[in-house]
């Protein structure tokens, strides 16, 4: 403890000698001043995020090129606050001259909900009189409205309310004990939240009433375990230490390890930002990601009654995955030597909040990195491979996300997501028809079927700026079978696709030719192969948006619609579903659908400074073994490079074994290895 | 060494001991003991295989339902051997009985080509005249024959030579030093070996010649890696240790783990064979799997000229994905604490080998189990997860295949395959055009487009014997935005279609529904959801096969035209694309066709006894950072439980942290954990 302390004491010091670099996260004290030089001229604002103006890309682009003669970009606030009577205001702060760069008005649209706000509306809830008679229609009696308990989401859109009034609903549910688990005990009604005015306006009743379910609790956690029997003892401890310390070194917010190079950022809203991801390939630093971030998500559920069309939470745009996001000092969540960075935020009175260990960053053993036995002679060499994960998990209501970024020594970097948590829930009777929209998972407990679409944003810097996007496809040659050019048929190639406008390149994915996608810098072509040096998109879990066209979902969700897009890049261009999205109608659909025909969807995006957008997820449909807590169901997506490299850019790793056939003969290598007290073969 | 003496040596006592399971891989002893009961009868043979004759279904599951009554099955051999004159005789051998039960002449067929077969043509291809000769016209002399080097493979299907004489072709190479990598240096031309005159009896001569590789050469060996600067240096060690064992007991070959009991069988064809997949619910061992194994593979390569159509190896069928399996003991492939099987084979001259630590049983953390908080209070449970994972690694020529069979604490089984090892090469002149069939990884090296494709056999014994295969689609719902039943249009559900007949089943990936496979027991519902208990396999590396319908490849590899196929079990029907795959044409194809062709394709697979085949892999257009050694290339695919279990099956696994709303309240929970030297906290 005492240790801790001085750690971050020192880490205190260094914070406030070096310069924030200007990819890092505004830090408590840049927040403070932001509210600060905004209070002089604004008086009392609710402040609903103050976050990093990102440094403009050209501007930033050429102080790193030459930081000794280009002007180091500015630091700048991005703030989004709320002046008495709800009116919204977007402004940017220039840190550096304390000035109010813009202030504007931004009519009709409701930013994210934050956690605070989330916090209030169980309280008015519980003292509502017409939520006391619906919860005591169906069984629950005032007295016992300390056990109401309810989850606030944002409304979605309901057309019968519009933009203009700041709403949340609350999804109603019952704890008959506080430790309870309140999803086996949804509550039927659905009452309406104005955040303004902090009093229910609506509730949104069943024709049908269920009372609430007369089940017994199905808890997890330790009282309910022991009841049943207590914890399995079966379970010897692996232990995974590193006694020379991390291979990594953390040096600001950037961090080296096994040639990458990546800048660690975090926003509010998107969680964990990667920027200026470069590889040192012998000794040249190669660009490869300008930015990489999860940029948006929606879950749309597949009930079709009403009022659960307006389930299809936006959890980044409208709740933010970074405000969202769980602090690990509490129970660690990886195992091994980490390093943690905290998440500095605006509360909303205008005070600097942080959340401690935010984000995690640790070493993990990745298996096998490469093999080969000559079957000769039995010569060999095996190498293990080495990962190094860069995490956070954020807690959306009833669901956790946990997000992996890998990074591995071969140049790939791999997007993990593991879901877990818990399933949202809904009341049924007993002997109630599902219809197929939901399950029952316990009695009396219906999960709704829903999507969890994400909406990864990649802004290539292959080898440089000006990139290209091809789709790949794995296809047939042509010729039939008995012809000179393919006499038994087994012609086979890869045929790529140029995506050469916004238009074209709304496009889907295609399992049956396993379609990948390639980004690609033309000007640079592989020195063997002569092809272009490519990363690779390579997503198996890639399904459509279910909402159909033309609907509630399809209209809010327009990055959804297609499992690629690509634009020409903006700096502006961030947030896929729109830069506020609660209460947004999807008329006009906001951020990618309009981005794209503004600036022209047969605008050029070959060879020039282009962003990839990639929808990608699940569909669940629920099942009882998800209940009360699901096992953590895994999703994953590469970026692979493809001749990028002249050749296997791991070959330097030290094998766990090698011996070649001259050793094979001559009786030795195997005697050059010894053998680690964690099992594994050195050489020595 | 004395103590893993001492181990050995107890091992065969116990071996001795008890007598082997049924299910148990033929002893040393056992493949010795079939031998010479053959021997008295049929004089001196070849042998090309001697393994397991698997007791039928019917009998042992009879014996294990009650194995004091029922009669134990009797231990029997099957065995493949090849008479002095080339004829093929298949046989089974009663060990118990010593007695001849069948043996049969199999005419127009080979069995697989063993590891011995293969080590031959090197040294006769080496001395061949015609050889020498063509070695001379691309530019290497005859002195340096003995740097000339094959890989032999079957010769898959040649219509000039039939099936009549076991043939093998030999993939050419050079190596100007011992110790380079051969694959740099590939020869144009191919010849044919004729196994049994052990003579080249024709050479495939390519119309346009391409003298041998000047490139230097591209190697990965240590002396190699040395000369370019050495190993990195800045990978610090990660220890994973078990300091009190680990969580699994081995009885015999069946492992219980974490409610888990698996039998580990093994074979020269399929490697690791797993039966009898039971998992203890709550004190009832229910049955899941009677028997899972990779039944088949074929890689066919993309490039339609002559003679490449031939390179579309069945690992499996005609090499043995046992028989090429890397032994463990040289250089450990798994870290932490190993358990490790043997793998014994019979030889060509009828002595027992054995591949010492040929399977490699281990545990793994798994990462996060389960996790949720609330965001009210910051209550929360964080559970990790372990693994344990049954694996084999084998080496086809060139390419490494490392199977993880990978059992999850919640039911999930996981097939893992890593690709490793080295590119299959061909030659080529500079500036030669590739036509898009394969890369120029290096110069002068063409690696060829291929496909990797493998069938997974799956028994399932979903709650018993009697299955059924739904395929299950993500949908949109009926009705139209804005008609009464579809408002919003955020409708969607699993469309489930019960596959009745063989003929229905061969059905093909749909990525544009996430189509997924639910194997269930119809006659047991889930108490919850009243759907029938089932396990949903879940596989999204499924590309179709490419070479065409009617080509070389579709006509031998049948099981490969369809993701799923579903045949009634039959106790014969283990090997999908026939029992001896070497030289098979095709006309008829064998296995999986001509078993659905027999038992008629529109017999009933509903509600019966039923096998379901999925064939799943990926397709590589190779890129130079594939080379001179890939790094793995991971694939995998889900067999999940879904309706299984009437809630999730891990709760009872001891939580890293555990706070409840009342311990929050009570401001307790925290202190109730301390940490683990590993870094993750423990309840205490």
């Amino acid at each position: 403890m005492v240790l801790d302390r001085l750690q971050q004491l020192a880490h205190q010091v260094t914070a406030t000698a070096a310069p924030p670099h200007p990819f890092d996260p505004l830090t408590t004290a840049e927040i403070e001043a932001t509210v600060s030089i905004i209070r002089k001229e604004h008086g009392p604002l609710h402040y609903n995020a103050i976050t990093l103006y990102e440094p403009r890309k050209a501007e930033m682009m050429a102080w790193l090129a030459s930081p000794e003669d280009a002007r180091r970009p500015v630091r700048q606030a991005d703030v989004v606050a709320i002046a008495p009577g709800g009116k919204l205001f977007d402004g940017v702060i220039d840190l550096k001259n304390k000035r109010i760069v813009s202030w504007n008005h931004t009519p009709d649209v409701q930013p994210l909900i934050t956690m605070e706000d989330l916090q209030e509306v169980e309280h008015v809830v519980r003292r509502d009189p017409k939520v006391i008679e619906q919860c005591g229609i169906i069984g629950i009696p005032m007295e016992d409205m300390h056990k109401v308990y309810c989850d606030p989401w944002t409304i979605g859109y309901d057309e019968r309310f519009g933009s203009g009034v700041r709403l949340q609903q609350a999804l109603m549910y019952y704890r008959p004990h506080p430790d309870d688990s309140q999803y086996t005990y949804p509550l039927d009604f659905c009452p309406i939240y104005n955040a303004e005015t902090k009093e229910i306006i609506h509730i949104d009743i069943p024709p049908v009433r269920r009372p609430v379910n007369k089940a017994p609790p199905n808890n997890y956690h330790p009282a309910a375990i022991e009841k049943e029997g207590g914890y399995r003892k079966d379970i010897k401890p692996i232990h995974i230490t590193q006694p020379e310390g991390v291979s990594f070194q953390v040096k600001g917010r950037f961090i080296e390890w096994q040639n990458w190079n990546i800048h660690v950022g975090f926003n509010y809203r998107e969680g964990i930002v990667l920027n200026n991801i470069t590889f040192n390939d012998k000794g040249t630093a190669r660009p490869i990601f300008w930015r990489l971030s999860l940029a948006e998500m929606v879950v749309p559920y597949g009930n079709p009654e009403h009022p659960h069309q307006r389930k299809h939470a936006f959890d980044l745009g409208e709740y933010g995955g970074g405000y969202m996001t769980n602090s690990l000092s509490l129970g660690c969540d990886c195992k091994g030597a980490i390093h943690y960075m905290d998440a500095a935020f605006v509360n909303r009175a205008g005070a600097a909040t942080t959340i401690k260990n935010a984000i995690c960053i640790h070493e993990e053993d990745a298996g096998i990195l490469f093999k080969h036995t000559d079957f000769r002679d039995d010569s060999v060499v095996v190498t293990r491979g080495r990962k190094l994960i860069v995490s956070h998990i954020f807690t959306a209501a009833n669901y956790e996300y946990c997000v992996y970024w890998i990074f591995h020594q071969d140049g790939t970097v791999q997007l993990e997501i593991k879901l877990t948590g818990i399933l949202n829930t809904y009341a049924m009777n007993p002997g109630e028809d599902t219809h197929g929209w939901g399950t029952e998972v316990y009695p009396g407990v219906n999960a709704h079927n829903h999507q969890h679409l994400f909406c990864l944003r990649v802004d290539p810097n292959i080898d440089g700026v000006n990139n290209t996007v091809f789709q790949v496809d794995a296809v047939r040659g042509p010729g039939e079978v008995g012809s000179a050019e393919n006499k038994y048929g087994n012609a086979f190639y890869a045929k790529k696709t140029k995506l050469t406008t916004p238009r074209e390149a709304m496009s889907d994915y295609d399992g049956s030719t396993s379609r990948t996608w390639d980004m690609a810098n033309t000007n640079k072509l592989n020195p063997h192969s002569k092809k272009p040096v490519s990363y690779k998109l390579v997503s198996r879990d890639v399904p459509p948006l279910l909402p159909k066209e033309g609907g509630l979902v399809w209209k809010r969700a327009g990055f959804a619609r297609h499992a690629i897009h690509v634009t020409r890049y903006s700096d502006d261009e961030i947030h896929p579903a729109g830069r506020h999205v609660p209460q947004t109608s999807g008329e006009p659909s906001q951020g990618l659908p309009a981005w794209i025909e503004s600036a022209g969807s047969n605008c050029s995006i070959d060879n020039t400074d282009i962003v990839l957008w990639h929808t990608f997820g699940l569909t669940h449909f629920p099942s009882p073994e998800d209940y009360p807590i699901m096992p953590a169901e895994p999703m994953t997506l590469l970026l692979r490079p493809r001749n990028f490299f002249d050749r296997n850019p791991v070959l330097d790793v030290p094998p766990s074994y090698a011996r070649t056939p001259s050793q094979v003969a001559a009786g030795s290598g195997t005697c050059g290895c010894k053998k680690n007290d964690d099992g594994s073969s050195v050489l020595v």
